[in-house]
């Protein structure tokens, strides 16, 4: 049992900031939150083991529901393209370096590393085609304490020959992974089917990967809609679909197990109403969509149908780890969108997308993303010291760090109860 | 006579980097730059004297030239609300306070301080009508070595009554600011003519203004064409204009000395060719214009048509005081109106920005925001070692340090050949 005192600040309800001054959060041993308080009941024993972190906020880690690891390399470079060449011309071949066990080791710790940083403690992330370096990368997660679903990439088409896998290896590779996890795991690092995207995998590969999540059960992540070129060669690839996701859901990689699909900039009609249907989360990639020109997600109608909604970073298409920059562009293109739409699409608020970026995005690991009773404490430990210089309310606090902090704000991070200290890798 | 030797970057011709690596710069005693060089000449007697910065990036400093000092408190805060209804809510009631020369002092040394953090050695800034407290912000620019027009706003209708001037007291305010600037000024910091913007000034003003520059040759600085509520409005109250920019035009204020203008989202046609014939300025502030929905200025459009671009952050409509923050929303909003406008206008390049950052901003004060010889030394020295960790290119280098860095990369900066340290105001 463990009891920390500070300003305690999530969002249980989406839209809706709950805030607890100088309030007590009860964590069980088992990493779960027992209940938060104002003050603590009379009678309750642990009251000497109280941990006071003073006037600094407490609110819930980040969780980041689409990056690429093996293009942190590129992380800050090469956005002068779009999409589809962007791919072609900076990101598979920097993928094709993690052929060699040893780069991916020497890169992908300091990816893990800057996520500990950055505050995200749970994460979908797509690898690559490479079942090595893939365990690898999972391995580090373990290491570092921290949640993850990994995801080997199948791509089979469309792609460089040096940078492709067959079914029957996309698949060995899985179970590899899937049986080293859930021998050496600790049920925080899991695999996550990852077919890259329609124009990359054959119908074979996407039939055996559908197959694999019906006997499995494992969750599955994709790229959905993102720009106006792709939309139109899956249509040329895929003639008999109705619709870019209808090409997932005939492979029953669609919502028939737990289901991220990133980007989404121009889904709508029958593509919405599957998502709706099918319990598909939108993995929205503000960041990403601004800096390869794909375009700008109707973010504002998916809330409204219901359909699940969370952030992603989409490094290195999102040139910054930090879910707090993420945050940001959801607002600020939500209200281009809105002066584009005349004020047709109201933008997103700032606990709207606290909340995307906590227990939105923290539903697709379970109870993660808030501190009700029953989450995992997941939570984050902010100094926003330098920036309270003049009796700010403790929501101005919270928008002030979100629109002005940084990593050096954060001095504790906990994932599933306990306390990360940095990432030192061996 | 100063050299110092680093990897040297700067952008003499818009859209082209120069880059010099290990190259020295020589700066001379008047704090102007002698000239670049990649070896120094054998013959050159103070080639004992140089000061080696070994592998870190030297670079003009940045250029602000849209910024609202007094509404530095706000800044990451209530950017929930479009331009009019923002400014009545939120920016005015704070302007008020600085009628209170105390409380303009403390925050003022906050604001000027964090100019200095990052990086920016030269802005236009916008005070309050306080003409105390607007003098107080000069003499901390003084003070702390920084170049600086400072603004003391005029503005007599429209506002609340405890923030307006009469056309009296901005000119009294006025004489005396340019009186004390040029007796204990360094020649760094001068006044600026500033009408808050058409709204906020009645003709009286406006005519006042407009013969005082005349008479001065002072700079103006004001807002155009920002939001389409706010054109709308102009439009009824100056009836006898064909467009927002002539309402500048008619008295004086739009290029007949020179001008800045910031926003300009939806200036076209006849304004459009006004700026230019006028040499008029235009100030993107992408941050702003997203925070608060006013739209996506064509910048592509004015550089196409020769009119001189600078950069602002517009705190605190701009949520933060870094000039890299406005470079990258500048690429990324020219990248989404690249998107809607299905490739017609081409998106920002990296160098472009950095450009406008620079030398476009420069400009307004001279010959300053470049290393060409003649030019006021206004530098940064980056450390972007822990970001340069897999034999990156010197571009890929600044392209990161533009998209990751932030203050703490910043090592030395120095303006007009003087080395600044923190300010520290007593």
């Amino acid at each position: 049992m463990k009891i920390y005192k500070a300003n305690i600040i999530h969002t249980p309800t989406p839209g809706k900031l709950e805030i607890i001054p100088h309030g007590y959060v009860v964590v069980k041993s088992n990493g779960l939150v027992e209940g938060i308080y104002k003050e603590l009941p009379e009678n309750m024993d642990w009251r000497r083991q109280v941990m006071d972190f003073g006037d600094k906020l407490l609110i819930p880690a980040f969780n980041d529901l689409h990056v690429h690891a093996p293009q942190y390399r590129n992380m800050g470079l090469a956005l002068d393209l779009e999409l589809l060449p962007w791919l072609n011309t900076y990101t598979f071949p920097e993928e094709t370096k993690y052929a060699d066990p040893e780069y991916a080791r020497r890169l992908y710790r300091r990816f893990v590393h800057e996520l500990w940083m950055q505050g995200t403690m749970r994460s979908a992330v797509f690898a690559t085609i490479h079942p090595e370096a893939t365990r690898i990368l999972a391995d580090l997660f373990i290491q570092a304490g921290m949640g993850a679903m990994v995801g080997l990439v199948g791509m089979n088409r469309n792609s460089p020959d040096t940078l492709q896998n067959t079914t029957d290896e996309v698949m060995a590779g899985m179970k590899m992974l899937k049986a080293h996890l859930d021998e050496h795991g600790n049920g925080l690092v899991t695999p996550i089917i990852t077919p890259r995207f329609v124009p990359s995998c054959s119908d074979k590969m996407l039939t055996a990967l559908g197959e694999y999540a019906k006997e499995t059960g494992l969750p599955v992540q994709s790229h959905l809609s993102e720009n106006r070129s792709e939309i139109e060669w899956v249509k040329q690839l895929e003639p008999d679909t109705t619709c870019y996701g209808d090409a997932y859901n005939k492979y029953g990689l669609f919502g028939q197990t737990p289901t991220l699909m990133a980007h989404c900039c121009y889904t709508d009609g029958e593509e919405m109403e599957m998502m709706k249907r099918n319990g598909v989360y939108v993995v929205h990639c503000p960041m990403s969509n601004s800096n390869l020109s794909s375009g700008m997600a109707p973010i504002r109608k998916f809330l409204n149908a219901g359909i699940n909604v969370a952030l992603g970073t989409d490094v290195s298409a999102g040139h910054h780890m930090s879910m707090l920059r993420v945050m940001q562009y959801a607002i600020q293109v939500s209200k281009l969108n809105y002066a584009q739409t005349k004020g047709e699409m109201q933008f997103l608020s700032l606990s709207e997308v606290f909340y995307l970026a906590t227990k939105g995005g923290g539903a697709f690991f379970g109870k993660v993303g808030s501190f009700e009773p029953g989450y995992e404490f997941d939570a984050l430990l902010v100094d926003d010291s330098y920036l309270n210089y003049d009796n700010y309310t403790l929501e101005q606090r919270l928008e002030r760090y979100i629109y002005l902090g940084d990593d050096r704000d954060i001095k504790r991070r906990f994932c599933r109860g306990v306390e990360l200290t940095e990432p030192c890798f061996n």
